[in-house]
């Protein structure tokens, strides 16, 4: 099998996986207990705080550890809203947001906060007159994805942020997608919060984290909670963050390496598009005036359903993803799509290919075949009918 | 070191971990994705939901997948009352419950949820008397915990149920200090939902469960939640659910052996007490009118606070708990004590020995010449200055 979809999740690597092992038995103590057994667990996690402070170049005491990304941005955004003051009640986000985000309006909503969206350019950035058009008196925080997961489009956070501070306005960034595939430097980026997540970097599933810069005011989604400073409840997953970290600290040093490698097959495999005239072409191009994650590729495939084109390549041996939150027999375009203004014939021939740690030139030239005998064996047919034939 | 805090957490069994470390690498794909590598993983949890389900003779559908026992316990709790019909908006629950049930109380009221709690008798049990002078006729749910924590009274739950079904009234139980440790038969208990944990029953830490009985209405804490059918989001951690239930079989497979050896341990400490004359009782006598896990020992050692017992026992290479929520140099009763109306004082006596697979009778003879130890060196010491002297 040719996995292509490190966008969605990665493999724990064997340092983790190691580390995973080796604390789950040697340090497994409750962080909470006040016996040596607890002492190791809190005292692993200290350094676990301080090691990955060092890594987004953040303060320790700012760091908060989760179960995952999808925590990780419910409880940032959520504490931070908590935290501001009474006449700065209304949150604004992008529409492009991680789901784990949208899920939050109608939560935020029923407790008493007012929020509102905002659609990116054409090319799929937040800029400073979208900002300045949606920004309210009572705007307290914005949050705003570091790198859109189906397009890759990484946004000028910090000329967000300065923007946004001139106006008292704190920024959250979800930085899911970008932590250890390109620098997360929290304090040149000028957030005030960010989201990060273990299983997108080599790390185990189950864990993830939040910085908050010391200074911004916080309080707890739960009040009564003791553990995480009262970030996040519940007994603290050491050895997975202990697991997650050491795949960080990893995955960052090989992280300027693995850029290039990347923007590599990317080249490759546009360039392969080109070759085999394969009418198919990048979700928002690469010439815009837009930066991209090189490991994310979305794409249209057109005439062909995005759906249709994943299974597809399923069955020849090779894993990519639609992008859209999608269940089997049924799919919607995407929230980012939605956003982009792709209409929605269109957004359903999106396509995701995103490149990881054992991705090959080999790789890209399989995937070109498949999708080159699918544009061969297409004829006449219609979307709709192939859809309906092979798909679930 | 003697590690005698078994029910504030287990360390991950050798099989566990193995069923980790091959999960992580052979099936880590995202149990969402619809591709080969996302269907393994999806099949995976399927069948670790059958077999979690089996373990609690409830349904598969039932179980729902989260990130440990408070996410359970918040998640069961919340998502049930949101399904209930508008004229069922009052929420009972005992004042023994979890810390992670308690700090809900706010956050449900915030919500518009009407929240009260009950007392147990002396004896930590909660009888038809005592539900029946709390119930309202806008009750609509209860939470009870299965046994508690820092006595471990077994709660009657098979009564209280069909007390409360004859009332329309539906009752969750955190079974996280039963679960693998005493039958949980989720039918014959006739509980509408529970809560399960793995880091109590050798699993890893990052990992737990609720059940709820198909058939019982609940609606999503967030609207929009994708994954375990609208349950919980975020990716889900197959590895550590497949660690999880592998650990909870066969926890299971040897509880009534445990079972058997923790009753000798009890009677064994027991006994110690009465020959060396330690001023040391059990909060709940073993001779009152209710069941208790043979594992937990919830005791006063009289004339010492618990955190110094704790310490004390620590620094001679024993660790055990005051079973309270507390943090370095800092202590109150906890909710159990309070709700069993125990003194300030003496509540602060409080210290909780829990067993474990590897513990023996040299063990607790080791921790009993320790307690002796400290009896004798007492003397005319008044507690206070205990804590001053050596109290972190």
């Amino acid at each position: 099998m040719i996995y292509l979809d490190y966008a969605a999740t990665t493999p724990a690597s064997k340092d983790a996986l190691k580390a995973f092992q080796k604390l789950s038995t040697d340090i497994y103590g409750n962080s909470s207990s006040l016996h040596d057994a607890g002492g190791k667990a809190e005292s692993m996690l200290r350094h676990c705080r301080q090691k990955l402070a060092e890594l987004i170049s953040g303060e320790p005491e700012g760091i908060y550890f989760t179960s995952g990304g999808t925590e990780s941005n419910f409880l940032a955004i959520h504490s931070i809203l908590n935290g501001l003051p009474s006449d700065k009640r209304h949150f604004l986000m992008t529409e492009m947001e991680h789901q784990s985000i949208h899920i939050l309006k109608r939560h935020l909503s029923m407790a008493g906060f007012e929020v509102s969206t905002m659609k990116p350019n054409a090319c799929g950035i937040i800029t400073a007159e979208i900002l300045e058009r949606h920004l309210r008196p009572d705007t307290g925080l914005v949050s705003i994805q570091h790198a859109n997961s189906e397009t890759g489009v990484i946004q000028p956070l910090a000329e967000i942020s300065s923007f946004l501070h001139e106006r008292g306005v704190l920024l959250h960034s979800d930085a899911v997608q970008t932590f250890a595939k390109i620098p997360v430097n929290a304090a040149r980026l000028g957030v005030d919060a960010l989201s990060v997540s273990s299983h997108k970097v080599y790390g185990p599933k189950g864990t993830g984290a939040v910085y908050i810069r010391p200074g911004v005011n916080w309080r707890p989604v739960y009040p009564g909670t003791l553990h995480e400073k009262g970030f996040r409840s519940g007994t603290v997953n050491v050895p997975g963050v202990g697991a997650f970290v050491t795949a960080a600290e990893s995955t960052i040093g090989h992280m300027a390496a693995a850029y290039e490698k990347h923007q590599m097959l990317r080249s490759h495999f546009l360039q392969g598009l080109k070759e085999r005239r394969l009418p198919i072409s990048l979700a928002v191009s690469d010439a815009a005036d837009s930066q991209v994650l090189p490991h994310i590729l979305g794409c249209f495939f057109h005439c062909f359903e995005g759906q249709y084109v994943m299974l597809e390549c399923n069955r020849r041996g090779i894993c990519i993803s639609t992008g859209s939150a999608c269940s089997a027999g049924y799919h919607e375009p995407s929230n980012t799509m939605n956003a982009l203004g792709i209409p929605r014939e269109q957004a359903l021939q999106f396509i995701r290919i995103s490149f990881g740690y054992d991705t090959t030139k080999n790789h890209i030239d399989k995937l070109l075949d498949v999708l080159t005998d699918m544009n061969h064996e297409k004829g006449d047919q219609r979307i709709d009918r192939r859809i309906k034939t092979d798909g679930s």
